[in-house]
């Protein structure tokens, strides 16, 4: 067991709440939340929080882990380039071994920024459910069907062997989009999440170009014509979620969808800002993503939080909108419940130890006015002092505890760069 | 001497160079720019970049250091709120201690961020400079003048006392902005500045309301009153410059007038997107400032550089828009050179040695694709290894070395807050 005392835990039922409380783990699981007791087991070991916050990590809610590779080797160009000359030629170069390596490459990344967990979609999911495993860290693997995939069965076969392959590991049904996907496909995807009675995602109305599309081919919105397939008969969502109609918002509000907003890739790539506010007014439940780092380029929860309700304020002319505690909020327990953790949503007896330790010695983080808007609205990578997963410390105080030296993850994926830059 | 070697040298001139060089600083300067050689002086340190970069500092230019007070104490509410009920009724309580000791918590978050000079606008300039003396950091002090000030002539002393103090400490012309200060106090200004053959600047067109505001009190946008009234003479700028007319834009580009944009500052307040892609393709000459933390809440430039770059491709609908080069030159030489301070621009012999070291083994700078799209695109102040200023090192691991622990300028800042907040 693991002792975490004499700070500050932050949780989140009915709001923020903070206290002096301390917690204990034991294996990968939250075995107490409460004041001091004279009456303790023996711990593996105490942490003494010096009077920082333990918080639930924040969840990645989209992203694509291993495009770390394609970092800074793709900016400041127009969409359609970047797609065709820079994402799709040097993707198609990807082995498995780059995918390990930039997977643990992006794991590192998710550390520095307090992310325990990751909802991703990319490709060969073998190596890359084997680096969150050898890592020790948590992901959800979403199917990414599209009209490239040579065989659509394995997406069922996938499904049913990550759901089986580790306490890690997990995996939800998805198409890339409607305007990569054909119907007949988009139709068998509708069949395997009845089969299951599994939630369904895709990327959703990222860009106008996206929408206007397919309004032109079927007449309909992207998450009209997913809802009339029936493509959401058991729930699920939409990445990115930039333009949505009255109508789409009303039906993620009913159907309770996530809306998994992305504000930087949007921003990188001149698609939009997602309407966040009108979201949260329906009731949408909302979480966030960072996207791959070919489009941000950063894997960093603090920008992106920030920029949620930074960008709001400024896309409705109004400085009061989206508050930072709700985006605290959708960063930690959205992300959770919208990949399917719901057990790694907070902190309370029984839930995953999926936590991390937030540094206030920072100057980012004083004066001490008000702590969950300094996390929001100051807090950077600096203030991630600790960083836990599934009961194990993978980050702390800078160093990484994931079975391999960041020097050799570097040397490998370097090495596989230069036969890319070729 | 200091010696840096066994890394990446980075400099602006003509785009940015990124060589093998040794950089030698000796007291406040750079001394020798080049390879190695035998032929050594005796250092009193070697400092061994272990392939890190080793580059010009960023430049805060426009900011009020002091209102880190203020940080996480008014936020999410509407502008006018805001102004009135937290920030002046707070200000009003600002003791000339406070001052000291909140400029002393600003100056540590620059170092952080590998900001080594700031030019400030704000209150009770005797401490202010004594805290930037204290700590050895570099401060242009921007004369704020408004309807407020008790003693308008002030200025003038200030302005021969703050440009005859210390090394570290200069002081330039400014007003508040147009819609504090009446015409007869502007013109004062003017007159200060004809004598001097002084720049002058002021806040111009952060808001729409400010823009409009000027011109049904004058006829004219804030640009066009003041060069009307010969406050451009002899050069100088505006703050935000968001809300700029094509006849504003080419009164800067012809003037050659900074432009000094704050688009975190810019968002959170909902005042709007500078257009710099505008102002870029005019000629006008550009500079970055974070604004103070009251409306911010960060001292940090990794997050403006992000934000002017990927503002402008979502404002401009065009992700090739705003190169994230252009940005860093703008950070490191632009802001230099907008504060009057033109021998701290670049890496060069005879230049002030205000020079950073970034940390390329922290994941977020890898792989090594392209190291100054990194720094704009992936970079944060976890990247930040080591801050010098006017060739002391005030910086390094983590550490500050500015003469009084973090420690004890905390417990100042939070017995000034627990009046405050009383």
């Amino acid at each position: 067991m693991i002792r975490f005392y004499n700070g500050k835990v932050l949780t989140f039922s009915g709001g923020i709440n903070i206290t002096a409380d301390e917690v204990w783990t034991d294996g990968n699981s939250i075995a107490y939340v409460g004041p001091y007791k004279d009456d303790r087991p023996a711990f593996e070991r105490q942490i003494d929080l010096k009077g920082d916050i333990l918080m639930p990590g924040f969840k990645d809610a989209h992203t694509h882990t291993a495009m770390t590779f394609l970092r800074s080797l793709s900016d400041d160009m127009p969409l359609i380039d970047w797609l065709y000359k820079k994402v799709y030629p040097n993707e198609a170069k990807m082995t498995d071994q780059a995918i390990y390596d930039f997977t643990r490459l992006g794991i590192m990344e998710y550390l520095t920024s307090g992310i325990t967990a990751s909802f991703d979609m990319y490709l060969k999911n073998d190596s890359y459910a084997k680096a969150n495993i050898d890592a020790g860290f948590r992901t959800v693997i979403c199917s990414g069907m599209n009209n490239f995939d040579r065989d659509i069965t394995n997406i069922e076969r996938e499904y049913l062997k990550f759901n089986n392959l580790h306490e890690l590991v997990s995996h939800q049904l998805g198409i890339h989009a409607e305007y990569t996907t054909s119907m007949e496909r988009m139709e068998y995807m509708v069949s395997l999440a009845s089969k299951y009675k599994a939630p369904c995602y895709a990327h959703i109305s990222e860009t106008k170009g996206e929408v206007d599309g397919c309004i032109d081919r079927y007449g309909m919105t992207p998450p009209m014509l997913l809802d009339s397939i029936g493509f959401f008969r058991f729930g699920g969502g939409g990445f990115h979620c930039v333009w949505m109609s009255d109508e789409d918002v009303e039906l993620f509000a009913s159907k309770k969808l996530w809306a998994i907003t992305n504000p930087a890739s949007n921003l990188k790539l001149a698609s939009g800002i997602a309407p966040i506010t009108r979201l949260a007014r329906a009731g949408v439940p909302l979480a966030i993503g960072t996207d791959g780092a070919a489009s941000n380029n950063a894997l960093d929860m603090f920008r992106e939080m920030y920029l949620v309700t930074a960008l709001q304020k400024y896309f409705t002319e109004n400085a009061s909108a989206c508050n930072a505690d709700s985006v605290l909020e959708m960063a930690c327990c959205g992300g959770a419940r919208a990949m399917g953790l719901d057990d790694c949503d907070d902190i309370a007896v029984g839930k995953k130890a999926d936590l991390i330790v937030i540094d206030l010695s920072r100057p980012n983080m004083r004066p001490l006015n008000n702590l969950s808007k300094n996390i929001v609205l100051s807090g950077s990578k600096e203030n991630v002092r600790l960083t836990m997963v599934n009961g194990r410390v993978l980050y702390e105080n800078g160093e990484f505890f994931i079975g391999e030296a960041p020097e050799s993850i570097y040397a490998s994926c370097e090495s596989f760069m230069k036969r890319v830059r070729e």
